[in-house]
């Protein structure tokens, strides 16, 4: 029998993906077939055809993005911040190797140049080969790929970007500094004086911590922040929170006029995304633990 | 060793609920301890500490309601008719056993009665007793407990309902009436001349094909007919959806002011919950599929 993809255990004949991100909660994928495995010097990365969410990447056995649901979270990370800001030349995303957000960019007509900056290759060359409907197989001539660390290259760059994205995975190991005051800080150096950044901030039912706590980080240093929320199923909890900051005052968004060709996000969405559910805004106004 | 619950299993000194609800996606509860469990004549019932969501209930081993989030579910089925409607007097709630819909009904002064009928009085006494949270150990005497048929019981209603709520299970079993056509005729039926009804209408995500058939089914008996939507955390794929059938136009919702004392819908939530993502608008307006 062919040996079986670490992450990935068989039983009554099925494969299966558990992720054990979480210790007291598992969720188990079936999986149809292993389309990608190979191991970068980051992490261990596969693409699995899975059952209800097809083609999957997934990295140190935890799922990222999904061909079925993956155009929720990269339109929510990348059409807010762009369409709140008035004229977006110069865009940067620190992570998002998947290509979602990059792809997303694209579709702004004033965008010169994305800056993609991605630690492993790998991540980007498998979501680029099997992940078309996510990546959307990228050739856009404005994109620019740097296999760099997002946090070097954030602190090397001046008043160069119009937006930021952090399109980071979750705080642990190298990711943990993507959370940390001292990266804002780089970001605000690096964005124009009418830059706006944006980061996701994790789940406000599992890691309602870490997300005040990157809303309460990012509101000392910028002088505008806001706090919206997407449903992204193939997260645990299912809600997921994203953190804006801005150096001027951020315009409102019913007064965007939102005219992109998408899945997910709307004129409507624009709006209802920063209306809060009273828990979340009660969280958010509590003493800040920075 | 003590025998274990059906649907619970041990792994590594560690007990376990997984939701054997979909073939392809299984999700695994940590359990602390079983507080409660018993069969009735229509259902095996639990309620297990788990440790990430609290006290659940559990019935046929899937998990209906926790403690941590079962807020949200019941907040949002029973506030939003019950906020729109100008003066429900007379509130019918089918289904909704862990009583936590007639808690939220319970807040409005105007309110003079509510029907509650739950087929299973063990769901009753058991969300009573271990889910204070979600129950409120509800003893309003405007509350009215019948453990009956929610089908026969609206079939024998005439214009007696000012706000129908149907919160029912997943439609497998005998479930599968409340989504039927002659039942949404025997709410018409039972509600005044300017009575709502509002159903649970399943994942947009993974039963988008029952969501459609409801809300096209309450579509074709009620003068007006509007879907929303909510995020469960421990409903599979998170955004969960409901659709309102009125016999009289609705009222915009933003019009409506909310004033209630709740955790997660408030003025911003009653609107917002109706501003549909873009695949969930197309897939409404695709061709009818009664």
């Amino acid at each position: 029998m062919k040996r079986l993809p670490k992450y990935i255990h068989q039983a009554q004949g099925k494969l299966w993906l558990t992720e054990d991100e979480r210790d007291d909660l598992k969720i188990s994928y079936r999986i149809k077939e292993v389309l990608f495995e190979e191991t970068s010097e980051f992490q261990h990365v596969m693409v699995l055809d899975s059952y209800d969410f097809g083609p999957m990447l997934v990295l140190d056995g935890a799922v990222q993005t999904t061909s079925k649901d993956g155009f929720i979270y990269n339109e929510m990370i990348a059409h807010v911040p762009l369409s709140l800001h008035p004229n977006p030349r110069d865009v940067l995303i620190i992570g998002g190797g998947d290509c979602g957000a990059a792809r997303e960019a694209a579709k702004y007509n004033q965008v010169a140049r994305v800056d993609m900056v991605e630690i492993d290759e790998l991540v980007v060359r498998a979501s680029k080969q099997y992940m078309p409907e996510v990546s959307g197989n990228l050739s856009d001539p404005r994109v620019h790929f740097h296999y760099a660390d997002g946090v070097q290259f954030a602190k090397e760059a001046q008043r160069e970007y119009d937006v930021i994205i952090v399109d980071s995975s979750d705080p642990v190991g190298p990711a943990v500094q993507l959370f940390e005051t001292a990266f804002y800080q780089s970001l605000h150096r690096a964005l124009k004086d009418d830059g706006i950044m944006v980061s996701q901030s994790q789940s406000p039912i599992f890691h309602a911590d870490i997300m005040k706590q990157s809303y309460d980080r990012i509101g000392q240093l910028f002088s505008d922040r806001r706090l919206y929320t997407a449903v992204v199923p193939t997260y645990p909890g299912g809600l997921w929170s994203f953190t804006l900051g801005s150096k001027q005052p951020l315009r409102e968004p019913e007064r965007v006029v939102f005219d992109k060709e998408t899945q997910y996000i709307n004129q409507d969405v624009m709006t209802r995304c920063f209306q809060l559910p009273t828990f979340l805004q009660e969280h958010l106004e509590g003493v800040a633990n920075v």
